[in-house]
């Protein structure tokens, strides 16, 4: 019985998990959507991934991450030009929907950050013309306020999209609610989202009170203050009806059950409060 | 040798200090503004602090604080009310530049974010009379959005001088560099608090990288990624020449610290790193 609608990203059962046996967990489910993470890839090998998301007509709803443009010196930013470059082509080989971009921080030693998001932007400039022969859509993902410093300096729907509109019709954003569920705009984001085509993917999870971790401390779908469904209909609305892609980085809880518990509780929950 | 343009929320000697050991080390220092907590005015009596304050001729640049005006009932949002009115009473009493106010976040039980910002509204039109007759200014402080559920769902600088422009000429903004140095739109939102006349108080502290706990592990200016002149430039241009307060929480190392020790630290950075 296969359950539409929802697709795994497997830094959700990375605690037990790695990429075989996730897809396994989900195929055994009926699941036939995931998102995988590049060292998940490489730990199996990208010709072996890529043999097993054909053989099971698995669809990608993103291929994490691309990004971390921002760099000290040019050396540092050239090397994650290539390391992009890189990334889009594993996108391509498997077939993703999209590259999901977490974008860099500030480069070591550096307090503006208005720079940063210009080697941002730089960076997605020089790798466009590799993205757009391989035809990868590039998506942007906004990053909550909290990781500014130190992994994205994109934060808001609105600065996604503005940067979007600046590289062209092909880079979207990824819109996590975890992310964005505080943005008093995040209605009138979407809304613009929607109208410009550039919703490419929309992760799930939940927002714990209290939140113990700024990184690894995020909640299975109901066990937060989150409004899922009507962050979902917007989306809806804004006409992107892909997969709601489960992505919970959660150190202290669900990386420590077997990804059997963790499957079956994201199903439950994706049936019930999202 | 007065030090002119500093002034210590007290807060950030909270440590090792009540009100009386604060204004103390702050006199003996040469700084002669402040920004007390109600728990410490409380502590020591309302009476005998407003003493201390007029005797001393200390500078209130706030007091702390206003808000949580959301409730899940009609009796916990009167509550919040009538203690917002005694809290106004208090800042008068005290003569305090202004009011700071940490609006709350979501009510218990509730994900409706839109309905907590409209409790906050409604809550600041029912003291506003009682405000205006006592004379005290009131400053929204825009919280980080990693506290939109749990203390405050006014996220951003331009949220915030929204609802204050709804609210009227005498309500303003708090402008704390750690909620929102983070911000695409910081700029435009400083310069147009200080073109609408609404910023009433400038706190200051830093971001640490990482940051191991949402609420009290903010940094002593210079120990973190906030470009502290660059904002305060911007502050000063729109027109706000007031002193820039330090407010640092910061439970695992500051305020294990003799209030001493934190003092003398918090002058030589604001002499050369603000």
């Amino acid at each position: 019985m296969a359950i539409e609608g929802l697709s795994i990203n497997l830094a959700t059962t990375r605690g037990s998990w790695g990429f075989a046996e996730a897809v396994d967990g989900c195929l055994t489910r009926g699941i036939t959507a995931i998102s995988p993470w590049r060292d998940q890839i490489a730990a199996i090998g990208l010709e072996e991934a890529a043999r097993i998301v054909r053989l099971n007509g698995l669809r990608l709803t993103g291929l994490c991450r691309g990004g971390m443009f921002p760099a000290a010196d040019a050396a540092g930013r050239q090397a994650a030009i290539d390391d992009n470059r890189r990334a889009i082509d594993e996108a391509a080989e498997l077939g993703a929907d999209c590259l999901v971009f977490v974008v860099g921080g500030l480069p070591a030693g550096s307090r503006d950050i208005a720079v940063a998001r210009q080697m941002v932007e730089d960076g997605f400039q020089a790798i466009l013309p590799h993205a757009r022969a391989s035809k990868v859509p590039l998506a942007i993902e906004p990053l909550h306020p909290m990781y500014a410093a130190d992994r994205a300096c994109v934060n808001t729907l609105k600065q996604a999209l503005d940067l979007a509109g600046r590289l062209g019709p092909d880079v979207g954003v990824a819109i996590d609610v975890y992310h964005v569920w505080w943005d008093p705009d995040l209605a009138e984001g979407i809304a613009r989202a929607g109208r410009e085509n550039r919703i490419f993917a929309h992760h799930i999870c939940d927002w714990l009170v209290p939140t113990r971790d700024l990184l690894l401390d995020r909640g299975m779908m109901g066990d937060g203050v989150i409004d899922l469904p009507g962050i979902r209909r917007m989306i809806e609305a804004a006409g992107f009806h892909g997969p709601q892609e489960v992505e919970i980085f959660s150190a202290g809880n669900w990386w420590k059950k077997p990804g059997a518990v963790v499957l079956d509780t994201v199903i439950e929950r994706f049936r019930t409060v999202c």
